[in-house]
């Protein structure tokens, strides 16, 4: 592509380096920024230095946060007997959506994955090991994706944390509540079928 | 949803003003940008910050530029004779990139459109029509949308540039190079068998 303007291709090359954003894309950005007030484009630029300049991670559940300690850490409110340990914040944020937990997290960054080069080291799983020894955790609830490399880190996991009194649990897996059985695919639902449990009148 | 970071909520907030970008995927960015090298953010703000301050348009043909004149302008290899009206910088990339015209441009910034508030004086009518009388442009080609809107500021500029010795063409419509015809639309269809032109055998 031939831009009308260095500025132009220097910002189009800039936005598409970020993830599912392509060339073609990333001039409509720049057109619309141009098109759009000054003052957009400078709150959008700010905002990003800002973020990337002040953000901070809670040095108990290594969790984005504004502070030393999150908000969910320093609530007196959560139950800090149980841990729930997931890859990234977006995990957190699908289960404080829920309302379900009331528990506290530990955020391990990513999961195993040696074809991507992470290893235990990149993770926090040593911080995990020291936080439930030091806290005498009760229950460490392994909620992390279903794949290769999720059950890879469950399983490594467990075995670092053999030894310690935590009860090690995980968040179950089944057809989904309103799924319909023969969309299912055939291991979630033979999996169901397996681990089926007791039926609650409730 | 309930952000780990006020300054998370604030650059998600910021991007999702992006249009085609909604609030998950604009999280999903600034996650990725957290996790990336600090470098990347400021050189993706930097670039955004320089483009907005530092671009210009060419006083001549109104397309962005990185000085007074934009390269095509001030090319001693164009021909000054034609102009190709389009409605915004894309369309002179897309044109550009087929190396199939030699001559000028100018970019009207849009197309008229009631519904969107855009009327003839918000569009560069005005200078085209000056520019045309000026220059004693031999011709004027309408490149615009086949729409509702791009077939009104066509005729809007025909009656503009009355009276001027410009002759005033339109690119070809019909049938796509490569396109079957059960495939193309009816409109496009039949305008291609009523405005058919004569078989060159070269």
């Amino acid at each position: 592509m031939q831009y009308p303007s260095k500025l132009v291709e220097e910002a189009t090359d800039q936005i598409s380096k970020l993830p599912g954003i392509g060339k073609k894309s990333a001039l409509r950005l720049v057109l619309y920024l141009l098109k759009e007030e000054k003052i957009q484009t400078e709150a959008l630029a700010g905002s990003l230095l800002k973020l990337r300049q002040e953000i901070k991670y809670c040095k108990s559940c290594h969790n984005i946060a504004d502070s030393e300690l999150c908000a969910i850490c320093s609530s007196p409110r959560r139950d800090r007997s149980v841990i729930c340990v997931v890859e990234d914040t977006r995990d957190v944020m699908a289960i404080e959506n829920t309302a379900q937990f009331t528990g506290l997290y530990h955020i391990l960054g990513g999961v195993i994955s040696p074809i991507n080069g992470v290893g235990p080291s990149d993770l926090k799983i040593d911080a995990l090991f020291e936080r439930v020894k030091q806290e005498g955790t009760a229950e460490v609830i392994l909620a992390l994706s279903p794949t290769m490399e999720g059950d890879t880190t469950a399983f490594y996991i467990t075995k670092k944390l053999k030894g310690t009194p935590a009860k090690i649990t995980t968040i179950a897996r089944g057809v989904p509540i309103g799924g319909e059985l023969e969309y299912a695919d055939e291991v979630t639902l033979g999996r169901s079928i397996l681990r089926r449990t007791p039926y609650e009148t409730q």
